[in-house]
C-alpha cells in the first residue's frame, strides 16, 4: 500500500478525476489517494512542475505523484516515472518533471511502455485513466518500476526565464499568483541572503514599487503593497487584506 | 467496509458535503469517501445521470454511490436503492438513474422507506444528510439491503433527445462540455463502426463544420475545430489547446 | 489514528492544502483526512466560525479539526487547542471556534507554544503546514494535549449582530448564502416556535417580503420567493429552483 496523489488540470470537480480513482482503487483498494491539485490552468505544464516542485517532496517517502497535463496526449511523447528525491512519479515526459529534476536527485528513469500493466483497452486521449491510473495503482501494490518498460536516460526539459543577479540588482519573475492574489516570483531567499531588508531596499514590479523587505503580512497596515519572503521560500509581493493580482504587473524588478 | 462516492450539486466545498461526510464516518468510521463531483449544474437531473453512467462503473464492485441532485426534496418522490451492473445506489427516484438503468442490468430496487436507518431528525430539505448518508454508511456495515424498505418495480426516467441513424447521416445532440471546452455528443463509437474516418465525412454543429474524424487531439493543429471519437466512446468536436465550448453550438447535423 | 478535517480560505484545489495534507501522513501515515471546505471567503474569520459551527459537530467524538483562516498570521496572535463539545480543534485565536464556543461545552484550551511538536522550521507566513499540520498529526498519533503548551482561561470572542426578539417581530440577519443562492439567517427554529406558519407570517428581507413559512422548497411553485426552516435549524429564504441571492437583500426584517 502507498499513497498516490493526484494532480491535473482537468478543474476542481471533474469527473475524469473521479474515474481515476475509481480505476486505482479497483487494482489497489488500499490505496490511499490525495488529490494535490485539479486547478492547474489548462495544459499549463509549467504551473504544473512548479505546483509539482513545491508540494510532492512534503509527502512520505515513496509516495507515488501522477501528474496529468498533457497537450500532447496521444501523440508521441512518452509516459514516464521517474524517482526523483524520496518521491515516486508518473507523468508525460513533457517538463511537467523538469523543476524537481533540476533541483533533487534523480535516480531513475524509465519509459512506461509495458502493456500489460496498462487497462485493456486504451483510449487515445485519456492516458490518465488508461495507462497511469492502473500502473500507479500496480506500483502501489509492490510492482517493480524495471518492470514498466526500458530505462531513459534524461527527461524532456523546459526553457525558463533566468533570474539575473547583479552586484546591486536582481531581475526575476512573477511566476504564479496564489488564491490570495499575491505574486510569487522566481527569487529565493538564498538570492537575498545579503540584501538588506530595511527600506533601502526597493522592489519594483511593473509600474509599481514598495520599500523593504517585511516578515510577514501582518508588519504593514491593509491596502498596502509589501515584499516579503512568503511560505515557498521565495520574494513575494502582496496587498494587505487584498489581492495583488488585480494589479497584474507580471514582471517583477528588484532590491 | 466498502467504499462510498458522492456526487452532488452542492458545489465544490460546499460545507454540506463535508456534513454528510461526518455522518458517514460517525456511524461506519471504515468507510472509505471518495468524491466523484459536486459541481453538478444546481439541480441539473440529466448532468447527474449522465456523470453517473460515464463515472460509477469504474469503481470497485460493491461500491455504494451516494448521489444528490434532488429539485424536489421534501415532497413526495421517493428515495431509492438500486443494483445496477455491479455497482450499488442510493438517490432520489427522479431520473437520475436512469441513464444507468437503461445499459446495465438492473437487480434489485429498494423504496427507502424504513426510517429506523435514518437520523433520528430528518429536516426537510437535506436528505443526503439525514436519510443517504446514514443509510449509505449502514450498508457499507453489511446491513442488507432488503431491511431499507419494500421492493419497487420501476425506477423514474427521463426522456432524452433520440440519435437518428440515416443512410447517410447521424443526427445526435450535445450532451455535455468538459472543462477544457470539448462538445460531448450522444453519438456513440459503435454508431460511427461503418462511417469512413477521412475527409469525406463532414461534421456539422450549428453553423460550423469540419472534415474527418480523428484520432486525438494532437492529430490537428492548434485553433482548428476538429471532431474526434473521446474517451467515453463518444463523438467529440474540439478545437485543439482552446475550448469549442466558446462557439456553444448546442445542436450537432452529422456525417 | 484520529479522523482530522481541514477548513481554510485556500480556495478549491489550493496546493497549500495538499502541502498540509503531505506534512500530516508525513507525521501520522494512518491519518484519515477529510476536508471541510476551502471555499471560505479571503480571510473571512466570521464564514469560517459559522461553517465550523454547522459542520464539525456532525464528525465522530475526537476528531480532530484544524482551521486556517488567518489574517493575523505572523503577528501576536496564538495558535490555541479547543476541546469544545465532543471534537478537537487547532485554529488561530481570532474568533474562528466562537461560535462553537458560545453554543457547546469548552472543556480545555491550550495555547500551542511548544515547538518541538512543529516543524523544524517554521514559515512566518504559513502556520498551517508548519505548526498545525504536524500538531495534529501528532496529537493523532496519541500526544497528550497538555504537552502542547500552557492552558489557557478564554478564547478571543467576536461580536455578532443579535437577533431582536420582540412580542410581534423578529429581527434578524442574513449570514450566509449557500451554493443554491439560498438566504440563510441567525434566526433559529426555537425562536419561531410560536411563530404561526400561514399566511398572516410576513417575511421581509431588504424591499422584497413573502408570507408564511413554509416546510420545503417544492411546497411553492417555481420562481416564488420563500421562506422555510432549512437543514440547519434556521430561517431562510430561497427563490425556488432559482437563486435568491441573485436579489441580494443582506439585512433581513421579519414576521
Amino acid at each position: 500500500m502507498s499513497f498516490i496523489t493526484l494532480t491535473s488540470d482537468f478543474g476542481s470537480g471533474s469527473p475524469y478525476v473521479a474515474a481515476m480513482k475509481g480505476v486505482i482503487l479497483s487494482i489497489d483498494p488500499d490505496a490511499r489517494i490525495v488529490d494535490v491539485t485539479h486547478a492547474i490552468g489548462a495544459q499549463d505544464v509549467r504551473q504544473g512542475a512548479l505546483v509539482l516542485e513545491e508540494v510532492t517532496p512534503w509527502f512520505p517517502a515513496g509516495t507515488i505523484h501522477v501528474a496529468v497535463v498533457d497537450p500532447g496526449v496521444g501523440s508521441r511523447r512518452r509516459t514516464v516515472y521517474a524517482e526523483i528525491g524520496d518521491q515516486r512519479y508518473l507523468a508525460p515526459d513533457n517538463g511537467l518533471l523538469d523543476r524537481l529534476a533540476a533541483r533533487r536527485r534523480v535516480s531513475r528513469i524509465i519509459a512506461v511502455t509495458e502493456r500489460a500493466f496498462w487497462l485493456p483497452t486504451v483510449s487515445a486521449t485519456f492516458h490518465g485513466r488508461d495507462i497511469m491510473a492502473p500502473v500507479a495503482a500496480r506500483l502501489s501494490r509492490g510492482l517493480a518500476a524495471e518492470q514498466l518498460g526500458p530505462p531513459i536516460e534524461k527527461l524532456v526539459t523546459l526553457t525558463w526565464p533566468e533570474v539575473v543577479v547583479l552586484p546591486r540588482e536582481i531581475r526575476g519573475t512573477v511566476q504564479s499568483i496564489d488564491s490570495f492574489g499575491n505574486l510569487i516570483t522566481d527569487i529565493t531567499g538564498p538570492m537575498l541572503a545579503d540584501v538588506p531588508r530595511d527600506e533601502s531596499v526597493r522592489i519594483e514590479c511593473d509600474e509599481h514599487e514598495t520599500l523593504g523587505i517585511y516578515r510577514t503580512y501582518s508588519d504593514q497596515p491593509a491596502m498596502t503593497l509589501m515584499a516579503l519572503v512568503g511560505s515557498s521560500g521565495r520574494l513575494e509581493l502582496a496587498i494587505v487584506e487584498d489581492s495583488a493580482a488585480a494589479m497584474l504587473g507580471i514582471r517583477t524588478g528588484t532590491p
